[in-house]
């Protein structure tokens, strides 16, 4: 371990995680995300990063068995370390591997519940002028959204269910790609920073084979007026008032 | 014309509308459209019904001319009466026909905007015990979706613009079908009967061959928590508090 790394809570569980501030850190996006989910049976996600998502589910009483797909070596050392740590290795399983080889490593139809905060921006649409952690976990380098949606058709059941976040400005491609690959989108919540301000994050979840009928939740509304956290938020981070 | 048509304001104009209460009048949905939409040059309205949108409209100044096509007949003759008794005829011109057969009337490439407020029910997706009038103005019986995106597609210029409202549970087939027929969606308004509330009405601007760029409105809420309508609401309809 270097330097940098250094061991946080993880928001609203017992646990603990490895984070390296420098190159790698989850983000609200993660536990709005892991909160949204109900995750059930074996359940995998994908592009795990520091392994927060698998970590906060960990307790999921109806979960089996949970894998962590990472694609960078150094960022999916770190997620099994923070396993290790909280003696989650029956759990909880790290893959250092590219999620478009998952094909060769599970059956098709194997998978209850996918989970995954994927990267947000489109290749070639910012300049990448970050460390390369940073721009794997940000930009479609290593995989595209379609990617993403195509091994989960492999791996789901039918109507296993996908839970994603991602930015709205991808809306259009997000839901043109899962029709198009049948996992059909079923619930939508926005995520506003306030009451009156547009959305800046998007919750999903898919089925795979459901029949088109989407429905929309309340919106998740960050901070107040006065720039505090609403009690929702408090209640996702486990957090007393 | 029956006892049952009276004469009514249009909210937000000098101009009058002809309504029949027990079959057809418009509602929220096509004045906060007609607010949305920022018509000009030639523009064709999809579904007119009373032709509460072009004359709402009738007083853009930058605005040549305005078609309004309605499948009812007695609808258009409604809305003719109506365009008649605000002296519109040469700023408006509402035609009884499918809007299916406009390929047949109207050149490819010729109008600069189109605006709909479309019957949302997928056909089938409830029972079908209203009037005639009101069945074919709320479900698709006369028109699917797709019809309507699709005469667009034939209608507008290149860059050309689409302003729609519809239901957010719509959103799948809507957004993929604007895509499949290069229409791209590049705004998205939602409209929510609170501020923490889902949206019960979606407004969407689109650009006929446009690039994949998607950006959201901040919402527009209707009510505030005592139910009384907010500024905005007000603004649109042209009152004072």
């Amino acid at each position: 371990m270097e330097g940098d790394v250094r061991i946080d809570i993880v928001p609203g569980s017992q646990y603990r995680i490895l984070q390296n501030k420098r190159k790698f850190s989850y983000g609200i996006d993660a536990i709005i995300l892991s909160d949204f989910a109900q995750a059930r049976g074996l359940v995998m996600d994908l592009g795990t990063g520091t392994g927060i998502i698998p970590i906060r589910l960990a307790d999921g009483k109806d979960i089996k068995k949970i894998y962590g797909v990472e694609i960078q070596g150094d960022v999916a050392e770190l997620a099994k370390e923070s396993v290790k740590l909280n003696k989650l290795e029956e759990k909880i399983q790290i893959l250092n591997m590219d999620l478009k080889d998952l094909r060769d490593r599970f059956s098709k139809a194997s998978f209850d519940t996918i989970i995954s905060n994927p990267p947000y921006m489109k290749t070639g649409s910012a300049i990448l002028n970050e460390e390369e952690n940073f721009a794997l976990s940000r930009h479609e380098i290593a995989c595209s959204f379609e990617d993403i949606i195509s091994v989960s058709d492999y791996l789901l059941k039918p109507l296993g269910k996908i839970y994603l976040v991602h930015r709205p400005n991808r809306l259009v491609d997000i839901l043109s790609t899962m029709r198009q690959y049948r996992i059909e989108p079923k619930y939508i919540r926005f995520v506003q920073p306030r009451w009156d301000k547009k959305p800046n994050l998007v919750l999903i979840e898919g089925v795979k084979g459901g029949r088109a009928d989407l429905k929309f939740h309340d919106p998740l509304i960050v901070y107040d007026e006065n720039g505090n956290y609403l009690d929702e938020i408090y209640e996702i981070y486990g957090m007393d008032r």
